[in-house]
């Protein structure tokens, strides 16, 4: 009932708040014998790593992790995996004018209303700081997957009204890494980047879209009717901060085909000659890719002056401070690629309940 | 993890086939002392019922439902609801000549290799006959919910290439049930009617969009982070057939705006000038209404000639009989405000522990 | 949250009341594939069922069952399974005097507290009628374990005073079913029935205790911390109407012994000399017969005169009418197997996941 | 599915090894605006500590505890609290000769065969050491039970053949934590405390029983059918380390009684004139007061010599070094406690839905 676990096997609970001591989780059900590489859950937490260019923010965490339990000399046991990660760069003042302000399309007010209470710092457990917790675990998903040949990548698709324009499948997915913005066409990336300059620099932000595409997927995962496959990951991407829609497939365009376009011919090996379906019929998986959009609001914390209400119903000016980014995309890519691994290690595992 | 259940603390679990005995149900943690009326009931599930209209599938279902326990006297106890709907108008052997075919873009081929049997029958369990169940449920929620004022109203936005084009808050939702295909403008609604007959003529289909608001939300309803309210709307929809996409407030359109466009500015009273958030802020509602939008892509089932491939891996002509929808919006509005009923009245019962 | 589901992955969601319409439930999360024997089914229904024998309740309820779905020509399909056994022979005006009184030592003043309505007739969902659907989806439970050579079998060890004194190794399980106490001795069943009669002929009712053994269980089932196999056993068999008490291998007793005496050596093959341990060690099977006894009070419902409280909180005097059992044990043999099945087969296919 | 998680609503989760770096855990669904009294929790971690007493374990263990998050200037926020606890005074190599030994009533061989990987350093995550989260959890519970006036607390009632011999009713619960074996009775207490110093002088151990009174509950607690209150404590206490059996109000004594005596007559105000329900009717709590007894075997590490069979199949004679308890019991008893705290809360908050 409570919100902080996800997955039904493989199992994260996570804790924390952006100005706390630390955040952190635990992962259950992990499947025992593996062999875990840190430097790899290492990379991930640096994709996601503030700091790591001119176009995020600028606070600076390193993102060193501890691992507690559950791993013994670099092998899983089969026990609950906790681990840690300890805020080292918070500057808590910088809230403190807003203490008792609900910043515009923040959380702040929500929170304070349900729990009537509210750790103002850093936006407490609202922040993004907490996805770091997802980009570890899902990073070690991801290691398991890519054992059992299942590939898992994401891409900036667009940011504002730049937009890449090309299928999932035309892309070069080796030049992903190559530019700060994460897209996958180096011209393109540039425009998007200076985009992102631009708003930052008058102190605004920009929102943007994020595809996902994961490669060789069994046949078989999924569970109807309430638990289908592509529902479970649009939950999970749903409950990234930020995203206001997510579609699989065709999507909304699908909406205007007919049917005799749209439905994928089944030919030889039961491949699909289009792939409209996006790698999932009636909920479960059909060995073709699957891929989804994501779509970023912008970041709603702005430098520019705006205008709120307080606890006393008052009306306010309110200038932020703190540090912020002007746009999510980049750092979103590895949380994208991370919650989708988590998705797919859970069904994948349940599957085996059944063969 | 089995995935017949939806809910946590108003919780459904459905069985049933297109084309078996009887679908049913039981509803689980339905608060004690309500009464409840049948005749809303009867009500909403006509509205998703079979043979309506002309531009819907000519099956003869009446549905009529049998409640077997957990309502006495029309008040319900506290214990589990148990319902059935018995299946009187199948014809099986219409599907007797792809027993041994996968039909493009059904489930077919997925449950097939999942469970390593099917019932090729209507679709068996895949088929959105299944949704009846969720109409009965949903409209029992949605009783509950009027009762403590929140509202639930979905209509079509687009059939195709024909769309609404007007904001949710522009429509006048008394004329959504004047005419065939649900949706509140008399003009627009001829013109979807009449391409989904055309459509029809071709044995072919159409797919579309249905948006769906609800008015009148508490404050604090929504468990973070993983169990965000629209995280589980999401969800939610994404389970009902056919759905590709699925986008609250200012979705896809608000990746291509600045932070300062989209931030929705408090004023007195905690409301907010605009609504970009859809009534939703860090996974938690804050008072203003919230609305999405659901994509559907065009049914699979097509009258058309089609190639596919046999359990034998075998190149076949596919002709399929059975009777089918040229277009599931109509149908699909009061699936869409069902589950949107579940989700909401289970996180309204949810909150209540946090009170 | 919600009580009326048990199971994780092969999950039993019920519904009923002991005088309403139907009994009946959905199991969730059946294997596909496996036939299904509706024999074994009725064979089991019949241990359970009332007017069995003179020292059980005269009503008369035939417990046919229908399967609505899941199950196609025998053969389970991976979809739900829906059932339902319609109540036939309810005396519901037999309790229209106690309408008002809550009966000593029954759910009648809790429940009413809790749901502040009460469906007083028969008990409504607080009666051992409820039990039926547990035994219908133990049975299936049952033959699906049976056929990984997983045997589940129990028996009446003790009513009131009257004890069978012998190890679980050392009975002839062949004779369980030779008398209508279900116990595997002649001499002592015969004393145990004829107390039962002395009870019955007063109006009063005996409690007692079940043994239940498991043979042949892999090593391996279990999930540590909290989902330990026996404390999943207790808590399974506590569910049952009026249990009191539950104790695996040494149990009670064993708190008497000495490590060195109650220490189970490893011989060959890592069977163990002696079986202290129940079969569990760590919460995990580890290979030897598992086996633990359940205590049951005696039957709430006595014929004598009765003094309580009414809902005006003013004492009366109470004579129960309606059709009883003076000692639960026969019936209750069949439901701990039935509860015992359906936990293994759930740890069993848990344990799938992990391999 | 993973087993380290309790509780629905009020929910813990742990990690951590007898001999890994630390151990810790998260608690989701913690209400907030509540204080927290560390010195509280501190009391009830000395309480189960290590070398508290010369007869228990020497391992000498701190428990200092941290806490990470949820907790703001000493009030809870709603968001989950992350605690770590640090393992300091840990002897792996004590383990080093016993890598490849099955100890006898020991985990060992079961986590082996289920996880294919051993910790064999103090049993790893099957150590006892694990209910140090518990306890952290479980004094939490018990601080905000303790504010609407529900109390628990248990306390040895025997060891080995000495029993006190006392309804739960007539002791002086004032001095149980008088005497380092918790037990309410300066004379059996002594009997008790030298039974154990002459086991452990011979290096062997003894078990016993604990008894667990909950007073001040509410009516209305506890889900039926199969969420019954005891169900759940027996649960909660069958997952204890050592423990072989739970009953509750009559329990097992119960069996031999008739419904004449057993049944609680409800006087005036609906209290009941006996208490052989428990407090508990039906699965859920009638305000009576809730007790139930334990069962808890011989501590298995025992340093007299063994024989045992290794990873090879082979014969061994084993000799086990580090520091162990001669008896669970004294130590028990907070944990014992902090479980019933865990559900009394959970059942608590859930019960808070239906109001």
């Amino acid at each position: 009932m409570p919100g902080n676990s996800f997955g039904k096997i493989f199992k994260l609970t996570t804790f924390g708040e952006s100005h706390g001591k630390a955040l952190g989780g635990i992962i259950d059900g992990c499947p025992s014998n593996i062999e875990i590489n840190y430097k790899k859950i290492k990379y991930e937490l640096n994709r996601r790593r503030t700091g790591q260019s001119e176009i995020v923010t600028p606070r600076k965490e390193k993102d060193k992790f501890e691992i507690l339990s559950g791993i013994y000399n670099n092998i899983t046991t089969g026990t609950p995996i906790g681990f840690i990660i300890y805020n080292k760069d918070t500057k808590s003042k910088d809230y403190s004018n807003i203490k008792n302000i609900f910043r515009p399309s923040h959380a702040d007010y929500t929170y304070y209303k349900k729990y009537k209470i509210r750790d103002y710092r850093g936006g407490g457990r609202s922040s993004a700081r907490e996805t770091v917790c997802r980009v570890f675990a899902g990073s070690i998903a991801k290691q398991i997957l890519n054992k059992k040949k299942i590939n898992i990548y994401a891409y900036v698709n667009s940011v504002g009204n730049i937009s890449l324009n090309k299928k999932y499948y035309e892309i070069d997915k080796n030049i992903i890494e190559n530019n700060i913005i994460r897209c996958p066409d180096i011209k393109i990336s540039k425009k998007m980047i200076d985009l992102i300059k631009i708003k930052k620099d008058k102190g605004d932000t920009i929102g943007g879209t994020i595809v996902c595409v994961i490669e060789n997927v069994p046949v078989g995962l999924g569970e109807p009717i309430f638990n289908k496959l592509h529902a479970e990951l649009g939950k999970a991407m749903l409950t990234i901060n930020a995203v206001k829609g997510f579609e699989y497939g065709s999507g909304f365009l699908g909406t205007k085909m007919s049917g005799s376009e749209h439905n994928d011919e089944f030919i030889k090996d039961y491949k699909t000659k289009t792939n409209y379906s996006g790698g999932i019929q009636g909920g479960i998986s059909n060995g073709m890719d699957i891929y989804f959009k994501i779509a970023f609001k912008p970041v709603s914390t702005i430098k520019m002056n705006q205008y709120s209400i307080n606890d006393k119903n008052k009306k306010v000016k309110i200038t932020i401070k703190g540090r912020h980014d002007p746009c999510v995309l980049p750092r979103a890519v590895p949380i994208v690629e991370s919650m989708a691994s988590l998705v797919l290690l859970d069904y994948y595992l349940i599957n085996k309940i059944y063969k």
